[in-house]
């Protein structure tokens, strides 16, 4: 099924899908069945919005720890939308905007998107377009009131609309209000130790004989993010010298004992 | 009677109608006793208005949980009520807008209905017009104060004005003040299991037979609104494979696998 | 005493009288004697005013349940007073006003009231004046201040002010420092079964054989503005199928079947 | 000592004295000791800012229940200091004005003093000119800041000043650090029995043989400002039908049951 | 060691030290040994800052409770440092003025010291600076982070500077980051009984048989500040009449029952 | 390693590598092994960024007690990196500037950095970017979305981005979401007593002899920081009547009675 889903990207026109590529330079890998299952009910909310003439607009949120592959999965499903209309909202472009200036940006987008017969919109993180922090807490209502419109305002006649959301606050979201605002809610898993071995002897970064070694160093419930980043780290940085030469050449194995010294530095 | 109350309506003039409309796009079932009943309630303050020389304004507000219904009931009695004037109120198209600007657009809204004979303001969902968040919480007591004091307000001699006002936070609006200022308060009622089984067989989702196992698989109170999309999600997308092909035809039998398949992937 | 107080009225000039005339649409009912002894004291005050030459201000909170009538006797007072100037001061001209404007408009009419040897100021629904909030709680300090200054500043030397507020928020008042600003407090107080009793024989609401049987049926106190709406409902609208000829007649006697089935509706 | 207090009194030049005697209108009576030796101290402070190369500034806080005299009390030390700069500072003139505005008009009036050789400041009801409102609680931070260091600043060398404050809030001044920038802190006591016996007698309201039975219906400690409004009720309104002809001659003696009905009237 | 302090005193340029001179008009007393080794402290400060090439800037908090002598001492040590640039910054001069203005106020100055090789500020009463007020708390952060910030930041290559600030709110100073910053923080102490008596017997204020009567009359811990002006009450006003003539002649012995008159009046 | 890191230390260009320079006047000293260990895993991540293709940024966060070193370690890696782009970000140069300000500040840095093909920049004392203060607590939420934004937002393709924050709150930075935010956190130790016997022994302070006797007096956790100022202190100013001539010669000894006085002095 994840080859498929690899294999349906077409993407629509340009920039757009340029923009959801770059969420997913890491290519997509299967780490068991629980993604799988959960990548399904993704392209069948797709599918449902696609053909159902009673569906003119439905939302999903989906929620999970921070580098478990939220961001990855919505762009993965707009790119494999083949939507007319696909669109990345992110706080990125928007530093130190005003909170009006949010609203009119979120507001712009749908306006835009409710032109299209058949529309995507993925809001990523949206704890940063809200401005969130724990510490108070403190946000932009502005911009949640928004939110709860727009996730709840009907497309024109004869439109439909897809809206992906993206959270690693599902608590703070179902104070807020936004979790019973979206249709659907979803969590996207961690990696546990059988799911992680996967992913490392798909992607091959361990001698078979020394994988159960490596995968015995990880986290119970590791972020597939963090997962990338450890493996970077102990082939080029650190944990052995880090000089130039003694580098762990890109795609080869990365030998034990370095993983080891990587992952004591870090963690010691 | 339900019967009676959709036959009754009779569009007073265009375009406030069709935003009525848009509000009960699925039609309105009977699920029971319960519902008529508040039904029954409804119809007679819109009559005491018409008629009682002494009742010039009569405040109603309908709150129950989300998906209840609620914005349809209000919606089949604004169109039912035949005003002159109705007129639905929204958070909808003020997303963005200041306090002080939705103070002055509820302000006319009132004085537009004062103009006529007899009127009827629907204000819809009004934690949104107060931009209410649980946290804090914070709202605008600008726009709080300006409902505070237009639903306590008397028309003009001669003019009539009945204001239903709907809500999912009634013990919130307790506490704001805003519950002892409407004349009534009516709750909407979430399906028990009966009136959800009343409801499929009404629409004829199931086949008889299977009916009752596919009943059991609903929470013991469902908002009808879920209850809806649930059903389209079964038919065109969730639960088995999301192909295009493989839809149960709109309008047909929903299988039962497909809806036990679709509860898993939502609730599991 | 009742009688001779409404016999007293003798409005002053115009305008004025009649916003007062407004607040008290239904006549006014001696309900029983401790009504007829907080009028008395209320007269008794507007007399000092009147004659002391020691006092050239009063001022006096009416406070008490929502529709204990406050505004109602406040009304009643200034027309009674016959005083050259007699104004009404309600958040209901005032929405969305700023809290500046507010303010400027208080002092307006407190200098207006100082050009005239006999003055009467009723301050209605203060805590509207003042966008009070129990959620925080909020409210505007700087009206609460302005009041605080010129409920305690003397007129101008042979001046005279009497100044009567209503409330139904008495112990926020206290805390707020206002109860203690007024020379005098007096309690408005709700409807007892007995006083229930009084009003409804008094208006004829029902057959004499069936008063007792719907008095019954009230809340053990109950504010006479609402006892006014519940007989409203029973006489036009709900608990009997709402038709327009099925209505009691206006001023008729209503069956008390139909007040049974009223309240019911509302409170079951 | 009283009488050679009020003997003593010789305006300095106009405007001022006419304020300052506006707030002793009753004139002044010694409930007793413990009055007057408040009195003795406070010129005895006056005395020392006149006299003591090595003083000057002298700050001092009156502090006590409201209505027990504090204002009369500031007014009378004002005009008998013959200080050729007095200045009686309230809120009254600012309703509605900015914190920046309160500010710079108190920092005008030290600057004023400072031209004078020798000065009396009177900031009367500081929580007035602080906004102060116990809910929050919130007050102005911006005037209380400018009156700490008002309090603190040394006047320019030659000049000398007293400054008198006025409060009935001694606990919030000193959590705001108030108390503890005046150099001295005085309390204003409200009436005991014996005091309000005194006073009682010495104005002459009752007869003499019901003088004890009045005086018993007094709450054990009252302000002074009550007493004298409680005195007037009686004398020309509550407590016995209000009608004009039949009220006590100003001056006159107060029947003691219209002393009775007049207290039941309020407290009741 | 005092007199050697005091010895020293040879003003850099006018102006500014006649602002410090101000801070202690009543000269410096030395009160005991304590307060010997807090002077000898704080002048081996002054030192090191002009001698050590190491030391470009050393920033020292001089706290105590409210009088116990902390401006006078920072004043004596600006004297005697003889540094060419000293500077006195106090709210003195900015009531009313907005955080902003106060950020470029105190940023001004030192950029005016960075100029000078040697240079010495007192940033006096700093919780005044900050418009601190224990309820809430409140203060301005603004001006609090330019405080942080200028207190670590080095000056230009080649230039020295001495920061004195003082507080009687240590704790608070704490939990602002403040204390921290400032290199060292010193305690000044107030007068105990025996360190009363020295000051006393110092400055004649008694007959020497008096002296111990005397002394037993003050608090356990008594600030300097407030002991001046104990001395100044009895001399010139409270406990004894406040007459003219009657007065202890300036520099004369206070006579015994004076004192205990004066400190009656205030305390009892 | 210790010497090979000052060795490799070869100034990029200019302007920047001399303010990198200010930030570690005293040298580099190695207290020990556990500093050693941090230097090489920071350097590891240096040279992650310049070699790995998959690692177009990396976000590493120094966090540990006041004057522990953390400013002088990231100058030293930015120094020793030899990238052509670094840049030390922090708050001294934005004294009184607006929030918005510095986030537009911080996003230039950002924007400057995304056109050198390989960039290091150092974000110093972020609670001073953020105005932390405690009490409140309070900061800027517009500077911290920024920073969250910032340190996730990818470089430009072919781009490459090493950020280093330094911190002495970690507690507040986890509540705020910014530990997690950083790839990496670290953490930099105080001296404990064997470390703070190495620094003093490498700069030569005490006679040999001395040295315990001298290590005894010291905290057990000291700041690095503070040792030196302590040093200084003992040298030329504190402990001994800090008279000019009588001062330790620069580099030369400090007598041991002369480092007790000065540490009496202190925290005596
Ligand atoms: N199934 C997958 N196969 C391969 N790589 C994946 C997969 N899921 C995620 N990744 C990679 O992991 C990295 C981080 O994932 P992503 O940014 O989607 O996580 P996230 O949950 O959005 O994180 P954050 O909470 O920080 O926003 C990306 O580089 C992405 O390509
Ligand atoms: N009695 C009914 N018969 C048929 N459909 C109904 C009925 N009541 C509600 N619906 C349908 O359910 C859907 C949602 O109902 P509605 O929006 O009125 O609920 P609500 O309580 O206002 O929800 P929310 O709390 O989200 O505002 C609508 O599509 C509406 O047409
Ligand atoms: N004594 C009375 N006799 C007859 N009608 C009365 C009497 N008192 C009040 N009413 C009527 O009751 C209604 C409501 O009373 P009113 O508005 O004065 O109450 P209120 O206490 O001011 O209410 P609220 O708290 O809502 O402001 C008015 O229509 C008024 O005419
Ligand atoms: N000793 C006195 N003899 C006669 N009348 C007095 C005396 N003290 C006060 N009064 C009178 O009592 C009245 C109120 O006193 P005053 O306003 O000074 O009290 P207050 O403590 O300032 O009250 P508040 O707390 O309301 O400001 C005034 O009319 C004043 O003339
Ligand atoms: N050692 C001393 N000898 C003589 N007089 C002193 C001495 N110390 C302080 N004083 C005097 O005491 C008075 C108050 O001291 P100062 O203002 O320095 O105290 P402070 O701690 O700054 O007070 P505050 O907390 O109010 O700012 C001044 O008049 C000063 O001259
Ligand atoms: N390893 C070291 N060898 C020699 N000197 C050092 C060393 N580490 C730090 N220092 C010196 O200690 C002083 C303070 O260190 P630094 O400012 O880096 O500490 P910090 O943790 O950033 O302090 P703060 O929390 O105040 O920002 C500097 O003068 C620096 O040169
Ligand atoms: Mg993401
Ligand atoms: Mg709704
Ligand atoms: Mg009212
Ligand atoms: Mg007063
Ligand atoms: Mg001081
Ligand atoms: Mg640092």
């Amino acid at each position: 099924d994840f080859e498929r889903a690899l294999g349906e990207v077409q993407p629509a026109f340009g920039a757009s899908t340029d923009m959801f590529e770059r969420c997913r330079l890491n290519g997509i890998i299967s780490p068991g069945e629980k993604h799988e299952k959960l990548h399904h009910t993704c392209r069948a909310l797709v599918e449902q919005v696609r053909v159902s003439p009673k569906t003119p607009m439905l939302t999903c949120l989906l929620e999970g720890a921070a580098g478990s592959g939220k961001t990855a999965l919505a762009a993965t499903l707009a790119i494999g939308s083949e939507f007319p209309f696909t669109k990345l909202v992110s706080a990125d472009t928007m530093v130190g905007q005003s909170e009006m200036g949010k609203c009119q940006a979120l507001a712009k987008v749908f306006e835009d998107a409710y032109k299209s017969p058949l529309s995507l919109i993925v809001l990523d993180d949206i704890e940063r377009l809200l401005e969130y922090v724990a510490i108070g807490p403190r946000f932009s209502n502005v911009v949640l009131q928004a939110l709860l419109i727009l996730l709840k305002r009907q497309p024109p006649e004869g439109k439909k609309l897809l809206v992906i959301g993206t959270t690693s606050l599902p608590h703070v979201f179902e104070d807020m209000g936004l979790t019973a605002t979206f249709n659907v809610s979803l969590h996207c898993p961690l990696l546990g130790g059988e799911e992680g071995k996967k992913v490392l002897s798909q992607i091959g970064a361990f001698e078979p004989h020394e994988l159960d070694a490596a995968v015995a160093l990880l986290d119970e419930q590791t972020p597939i993010k963090k997962l990338f980043m450890l493996l970077e780290m102990a082939r080029h940085g650190g944990g052995g010298g880090g000089g130039g030469d003694g580098d762990a050449e890109d795609g080869g194995k990365i030998p034990l004992e370095r993983w080891i010294a990587c992952m004591e530095d870090l963690h010691g």
